[in-house]
């Protein structure tokens, strides 16, 4: 059998990129492929990190004839505080989509437009936070755990709540390096207030609030976000759908969901399947409706429901340029303010629907908790009358897509190992079937690959080609967000996929029956991976630094990835990144990010921009980890 | 009698200056003035907001070629997420102070390190806030007070308490329009959340957060950082002082406060006329110890003990630079991270205290709240040691100073009414008798000077040559912050400048016994404008927005100014700029800062970079809304 021959190839993605560009320019429209030449080169300074614009005496610009600012912050400052407010900007973000689920959380009612559909989850959650569960009704409790958990961000005294998950050794780092995160928010405040002119400019004072605000998203936000999710939409279980442009559908009407929170793709999801408006549609001409994810969004609706996806980050253009997407239903991040002059050039609807991201060109339907059924009966509405605007000769969905089984929380993880455990001898429930294998060898370990999609990078290239290797080297992968959708539309999630894998992670993938990528979900829900890591230490009796595991983002570009990284790595866990995070200027914060936070915390960040090293260097790392055990 | 003559010149100060910078010279010393050459000249998409560095696939400059980010985002969405974020920037900042307060009011106890100066005051919020005073503890009521306090950052739901101040009319514009703030730390987490990668890009939301933004720093943080100031240290009163680099002794232990924080600064003090310390000094062969303040820390004790300012921002240095400072003690914000390596050039001790601002080349005491007497008496004996290695040659304090009266809180200008009120017929306690003064025209209106000092200006110039324009033109000013000091230092806080004002004003001077230009406090003590501009109009029976009085931060260079200046606005006060906040790049967004959002708040910016046509619009801009008053 030739290597990898069922797989979708980059150069196959590229090509059905390069046929939707030429019906792009036809109507005169602008791409990111374009704006990237516009815009290059980029300034050094900026990617260096050695711009400083954080008061109005400047900006000031470090060079070898002006080492200093105005105000007298050397290189290290300046770099170091760009970095603090970079990972400020993640943690904020994450974190304000985990307070929105919490006030979706708040906004349940039975039989109102949210739901309690996990309640078992949901008092797992309020008896671990001590709140009293007994005799109470659901959604008393649910609002009781909404509150709870949006004191989280603003709780004047104490810190985050689920850091009581992490095994105790990794709570005592935590406690022993001064980052145990306090009330989210205020670690946002914080780092804006010492990154303010003339508050600090000592680089160790600045790497450590940064990876205590990425603890604040990743232990604290971003866990909020994924588990009332849960909570509220259901913990996600294997499930099969689709992946790539391909699943658009040439007769249907199309509505893309696109952005992170699901409130209102659930919504969506739930009302274009409503018979009043299928019907409709087939009025309208269409045979039915046809709703596609790009983005995280897409990770939520395609793990809860199999609702297939079209995209990820790069890719979001591709939709429009079909002909095909009658509207591309948006909420908040990753979302391209491109979108609005680009559905001008066709007859797509581009709707957005949070005050968070109010855009140009596009139309806003507000969407409130309360009324949160009206609003996506209209956008689907709109979508569906949109149809008959379609212009036939603008027309093209490249005929790409791979099969793909999705939605492994932590909990789904947990249920494929009990079929593997044997339950006279063994407790269910737990991660020791794993640990076993590791132990033995017949995995080596993990690779947690996660963010987005970097022009920096050749699209997706990164993601695939190094999951190849891994799975090669028997390293299983649990993936999310953009990566999670490359390894999809390549195919690495077929079950299938089994066969290009190491001998030992092949015969794990057909005796436990999962794919060798295992999709966990959207960015805020690589903290199901942290939950994840921390089971296994604790099933271990270990700390989570010296699990086999390492993190690795190698094509990632917003700010919340670097929170991400932040916390991963505070968690003890090694990070690789495929692009700088614009601290190349500081030697000093460098030694610190990749070298002696090391000491604080059991792990570090590896900044590798050549993709065939990084994935020796991670083969590498895990190998260690195994030494270091003896295993 | 020759005009202003008794004032200090701008030429006199700048000859004082230059004289120091001989000195610096000698040991090698780094300054300002020679880094500001280095940094010259500016980027220019970096100063006109063009330029986004929100997420790594950029950084993206706007050019005519190259017309959009790689997201696709224009100039206008560009430039208004950075005024966004450099507005969030502000109000974390001013709030994290206040913040800090709230912790000091919920450590006090009696005969501890911090106790209830004014108990009176804290009583009066308490009922404000409906908390229960009768036959409780002062400081049992202190902590639950300070306790909710707290929670204004961070509570779930509602909005801040003290928007309840403002006149109703206004009350109900910030409802309409959408910008009422709700938790402090909320609205900086959203407004980095809304300026992250792929949300909003629409400059009116981004503007209408950065309204939103500056009130919950200017009615929130701000506010209770001033109240509660009051509250711990005493609510300022008249009290006379002096000001300039000739405060500084030469045959005494010189110790600088400098920074914001006056939970650090009031210790100082109180630990320097502590019969030990000064004992010790005389041990050292000093005549004593002499406690000087650089920024608003200087404003905070001047106001409530009479300590004298040795400078403003751009000052910081020369302390340094005297030779005879033993001790630049700080605490957070504006200060120069210069002071390090300059410091190292003298005796000088560079002591940083506090974990929000940490700085290479510096002392690190950690000030705690419960160990704040120790840490003070530990900063105090290091200062007196140091005495001993002065080095006679280098020392030179220029002979300028002037005379100064400070401390016109909110409740110190009512009392100074109360006394020109007949008691018979009104009632005491009110500004009645100033609106009479404004109705009559004595007075024409007032204008609030606020901000800091930058080298794009010429220091100090606009804030005096401001001030003596307005003064003649019969405009009372209400100062604080680096703006407060440029005046006292000229001498325009002395009584004896009422001689250089319109008939009018001098006349009001004179009979209510007050210096022309009054000192109102620190920077977030701008709050104490909001008060009193809200009491005026509440009293007078008209909207701010009606009430002859405009903001001017002619010299601003942090990231608080442009915070302060949105919540001014937003307050219904017309506000001047003398540096523009890097908003040049869109005329979208300078048409809403400068234009259209008097339509949602009855006021907007003026950014006027000639100081001459600058004092015209404001005296215009006050006879305007005279004249739509009919006065």
């Amino acid at each position: 059998m030739k290597e990898w021959e069922h797989l979708t190839s980059v150069e196959e993605m590229e090509a059905a990129t390069a046929a939707l560009l030429e019906t792009g320019k036809k109507v005169g429209a602008d791409s990111w492929q374009q704006r990237v030449k516009n815009q290059t080169p980029h300034c050094g300074f900026g990617e260096a990190g050695t711009c400083c614009r954080i008061c109005s005496m400047g900006p000031c610009r470090i060079t070898p004839k002006a080492p200093r600012g105005i105000c007298g912050c050397d290189v290290h400052g300046i770099v170091g505080r760009n970095y603090l407010r970079f990972t400020a900007g993640g943690a904020a973000t994450h974190s304000d989509h985990g307070r929105s689920i919490c006030h979706t959380l708040y906004a349940t009612r039975e039989g109102g437009n949210y739901q309690v559909k996990d309640p078992e989850k949901l008092k797992r959650i309020a008896k671990e936070w001590g709140i009293e569960t007994e005799g109470k009704d659901i959604y008393d409790l649910a609002h009781e755990v909404a509150e709870t958990g949006l004191m989280e961000y603003g709780k004047p005294f104490g810190t985050q709540r689920f850091l009581k998950r992490a095994p105790e050794s990794r709570q005592k780092i935590w406690h022993e390096a001064g980052i145990e995160p306090r009330a989210i928010d205020r670690e946002v405040s914080q780092s804006m207030h010492m990154t303010h002119m003339g508050c600090s400019s000592l680089p160790e004072a600045l790497i450590r609030q940064s990876l205590r605000a990425g603890l604040s998203d990743g232990w604290g936000g971003s866990m909020m976000g994924t588990e009332f999710s849960d909570v509220l939409f259901g913990t996600p279980k294997p499930v099969d759908t689709e992946a790539n442009i391909g699943v658009m559908e040439k007769d249907m009407v199309n509505i893309i969901v696109h952005g992170h929170d699901p409130s209102l793709s659930e919504m969506i999801v739930f009302y274009a399947q409503d018979p009043e408006m299928i019907a409709l549609a087939k009025a309208e001409g269409a045979k039915g409706i046809n709703v596609a994810g790009v983005c995280c969004t897409s990770n939520e609706v395609a793990m809860r429901h199999g609702i297939p996806m079209a995209g990820n980050f790069l890719q979001q253009e591709n939709v429009v340029l079909t002909g095909a997407c009658e509207a591309i239903v948006v909420d908040v991040q990753c979302i391209f303010p491109a979108l609005g002059p680009l559905s001008k050039c066709f007859h797509t609807k581009f709707i957005t629907t949070s005050p968070i991201a109010r855009m140009p060109d596009s139309d806003f339907i507000e969407f409130h908790e309360d009324s949160a059924g009206e609003n996506a009966k209209a956008i689907v509405k709109m979508a569906v009358e949109n149809f008959k605007n379609r212009k036939a000769e603008l027309v093209n969905i490249p005929q790409l897509k791979q099969k793909a089984t999705v939605g492994y929380s932590v909990e789904a993880i947990k249920k494929c190992l009990d079929g593997v455990t044997n339950s006279h001898v063994d407790a269910l429930g737990t991660t020791k079937p794993l640990i076993d294998c590791v132990k033995a060898g017949v995995l080596r370990g993990a690779v947690a690959m996660v963010g987005c999609n970097n022009p920096k990078i050749r699209p997706d290239t990164a993601h695939i080609e190094l999951m190849k290797k891994l799975l090669k080297n028997d390293i299983i992968l649990i993936v999310s967000g953009c990566s999670a959708q490359a390894a999809a539309k390549a195919g690495l999630m077929d079950k299938r996929a089994a066969q290009y894998c190491g001998e030992g992670l092949k015969r794990v993938c057909k005796l436990v029956d999962i794919p060798p990528v295992l999709h966990m979900g959207s960015c805020v829900d690589i903290s199901r991976m942290m939950v994840l890591a921390a089971d296994i230490a604790k099933d271990w009796g270990i700390d989570i630094a010296q699990v086999p595991v390492v993190g690795c983002a190698p094509e990632w570009m917003s700010e919340k990835a670097v929170s991400i990284g932040n916390y991963v790595v505070a968690t003890g866990i090694d990070t690789f990144l495929g692009v700088n995070p614009y601290t190349k200027g500081s030697t000093e914060v460098e030694g610190l990010l990749q070298g002696s936070i090391r000491d604080w915390v059991g792990a570090n960040f590896t900044v590798e921009l050549d993709i065939e090293k990084m994935g020796d260097l991670m083969v590498e790392a895990i190998e260690e980890k195994r030494k270091a055990l003896n295993i």
